[in-house]
């Protein structure tokens, strides 16, 4: 629940920027409520505002952190009387304080110290919660929606959190750290016959085992195609590739999103393999790209393109490769975007709606297979994306005429058609934007085919 | 997300007992929305609420039932044009209907049905399906707050729920069933050195590669004391007891609640064990007191005057049994009730506050250790109730003067102290009142010593 003592400079130093930014103008942060599954006292693993952990990196209920135009204080419940015996001695305010570097006070306070002020705020996911800044704000909080008066707020908080401080790359390579044992628990647990469940439980076991948590519902399905597929229920089959897009959180609560496709046979048939390994050359591709200064909608395209190339090689698509991204038939085929921001949300900042993602005066293409691209910045130091090209064939849109009347002849069926024991593939790594290039955070995670089946041969 | 097919007539059932006791009052229950836990589309693993399950049996996110004064319709949101890409195909309203044996139609069409009308409602504990469904009624509707409206509803939604129907029975059943092998693998898995942590994650394994999930936040810990705690990270040690109250949800949402307790290095010390026999004593007295017309109070009761008989036969204690319970003396080592009401919630209907729990005219005491006993009804066939007596050393209990002023000479502190390897022991079970008396549904979990050291034995 606390930080790490090492944390506590770089948290001070967060602090102080965003106080810069802000000048005179209050600002409050709330950790946000436990949030209720079943009823009040049966609750979700609770998990603090990202805005929050960043500034204070204390995993703590019903926590305030104000700014009032000099400096921040951390208003906090006091302990109830039970407390002791339900939830066990908790961290006293003193020790908060040396922890976060920050002044602590009891959230009781918080009303007299806010009162008659006009104070920006960023909502927090929990409609509840959001209630209760309104209340204490006297003005409206939803989420999703900033007033005029917040909207500094969330741009400074937007170009702190975009580029990661030495804090925060320690905890995004701890998320990456746990998020490498849980795939080769995957790999080897994965048999035919068994559920897909019995799989994503191995590979889940490894986060709860090193007392983390997963980052996101994990996705493992031998459905690929199906882009957001929660369920865990089909049995694997000999011929089937198993998708795998699992992350780890970290202790202070960044994110590791990766994804692997492996043989559930423990080896890649040959169609399986040269499409794998056309998805694994975007992937590289891609990933070469990654440097300051270039554009990350370039990227998404380096990736289209090398899959043109791969696929008319295969004969799966014909015609000229710019003419293959540009009309779209690329996309029929890889209808998400190369990836996203990555920090304490797995979509970094998602929260903001796509302030953070995509730079001023840049906004969402309109075209199918573009649209979904949540990033659109100029790669600058400091900031982590995802990079994660994919191979899907998708019965909604292979079978929809208006959307497939733009590849023509282009797009060879009879040749797809041998490809029939490739449903999904995607290849997912987590890529920090360094001062001269890039480094690869989840380079520990096996992808190369070869690797994959030799991983699964020694299960 | 569907029912299974042989629950269509008891949901069918339940509806129909629910509208006649309702007549010609409207209703509305809701399923809930999603709920986000970063940002919009990072989301907890949806629960559908527990009313709205018991009724459609549906875990399906956005949906309303509704009891238009003579018959029920499920209104549901219309696939997106996006669904099939992210989610996949999704039963259609045709299959949901003959799943559920309810008429399905458009969420859409839900406002033009309810225009004008007065409808009763429970409140979802999220806030945000709350302001939803204020929205469509036109009225308030707040988690834990009735409005007299409502109140014959959750009058009904109590008698019917209190006492399962055999298809509530069978997913009580598999519920336990789910959650015999987390305790068996939770058992082997123990040793000393280990974080608690490995011990939590091998038994959520078993629920996870069954493709269920824990019915509650489990708690694993060698503080046994701290009644709440949901922290891992202490190493096992050689002298410790195990504390895990875990249990699994069954595919239709119903809980199971199991407590054991176990030595980490797989044999209880001498002073562990004339404890755990103490509790375990406490547990089959209480289990057997279970039978239709006994009021729960007195199963309690029970509990506490078999500790006392124990804790004096120990020489823990002094003094009368009977006093030593009524002057709240064992409370001080048994501060919390002996269990409470079980079905789709853990604490089943506590959204409805003590309504459930407590039957008409009664009201929960204000002693310590009595205030927070759930259930005070006479028990009736069809009831499940856990039954879970402990024993604990708490430091804020056992320091505090005030708290143990009550026992005067009577707890022999020197006694007590011989017991310092023993913080927390709690053991837990759920029953089923039958016909004539009851029946373990958890019993296939060894609560034995002897048993428990077997299992720990053979790992």
């Amino acid at each position: 629940m606390l930080p790490d003592p090492s944390e506590r400079a770089a948290l001070a130093r967060r602090r102080e920027h965003l106080a810069r930014a802000l000048g005179s103008t209050p600002a409050v942060l709330a950790s946000s409520r436990p949030r209720p599954r079943n009823y009040a006292a049966d609750q979700f693993p609770f998990r603090a505002s990202s805005h929050f952990l960043y500034l204070f990196g204390l995993a703590a209920p019903d926590g305030m952190g104000f700014y009032d135009g000099q400096g921040w204080t951390l208003y906090l419940p006091e302990p109830g009387p039970d407390d002791a015996l339900w939830d066990g001695a908790v961290p006293g305010f003193a020790e908060i304080a040396e922890r976060t570097g920050c002044t602590v006070r009891a959230r009781a306070q918080l009303p007299a110290a806010l009162k008659g002020r006009a104070v920006a705020t960023l909502p927090t996911p929990d409609l509840e919660t959001c209630m209760e800044v309104a209340g204490l704000l006297g003005r409206e909080v939803r989420p999703g929606k900033l007033l005029p008066l917040d909207e500094p707020l969330a741009e400074a908080m937007v170009a702190l959190r975009l580029r990661h401080d030495d804090a925060a790359v320690a905890q995004l390579r701890k998320a990456a750290e746990v998020t490498a044992p849980a795939h080769l628990a995957g790999m080897r647990a994965t048999r035919p016959g068994l559920l897909e469940a019995v799989v994503r439980s191995a590979m889940e076991a490894e986060f709860l085992s090193r007392d983390v948590r997963p980052a996101y519902c994990p996705i493992v399905t031998v459905h690929g195609e199906v882009l957001h597929n929660l369920k865990y229920h089909h049995a694997l089959r000999e011929g089937d590739l198993l998708l795998a897009d699992v992350g780890g959180e970290s202790p202070g609560g960044f994110a590791c999103d990766v994804t692997r496709t492996w043989p559930v046979s423990g080896r890649f048939s040959t169609t399986q393999r040269e499409l794998y390994e056309v998805v694994l050359r975007m992937q590289k591709a891609s990933i070469s790209a990654v440097r300051p200064g270039v554009r990350y909608r370039d990227v998404h395209l380096t990736a289209h393109r090398e899959m043109a190339r791969g696929l008319v090689a295969l004969g799966i698509l014909r015609g000229d490769v710019e003419e293959l991204v540009v009309d779209g038939v690329t996309a029929l085929l890889f209808p998400h975007g190369i990836g996203h921001l990555m920090g304490l949300d797995v979509h970094d900042m998602e929260d903001l709606g796509d302030r953070a993602g995509y730079a001023p005066g840049r906004t969402r293409s309109q075209e199918f297979g573009h649209r979904y691209l949540r990033l659109d910045r100029d790669l600058e130091p400091g900031m982590a994306v995802t990079i994660e090209p994919g191979f899907y064939q998708v019965p909604g849109i292979l079978g929809d005429a208006r959307l497939t009347a733009r590849a023509g002849d282009r797009l060879n069926r009879e040749v797809l058609a041998r490809y029939s024991d490739v449903r999904g593939i995607r290849i997912e790594d987590d890529v920090l934007v360094t001062a001269t290039g890039h480094e690869v955070l989840t380079a520990a995670i096996p992808k190369e085919a070869s690797d994959v089946e030799a991983v699964m041969a020694r299960a």
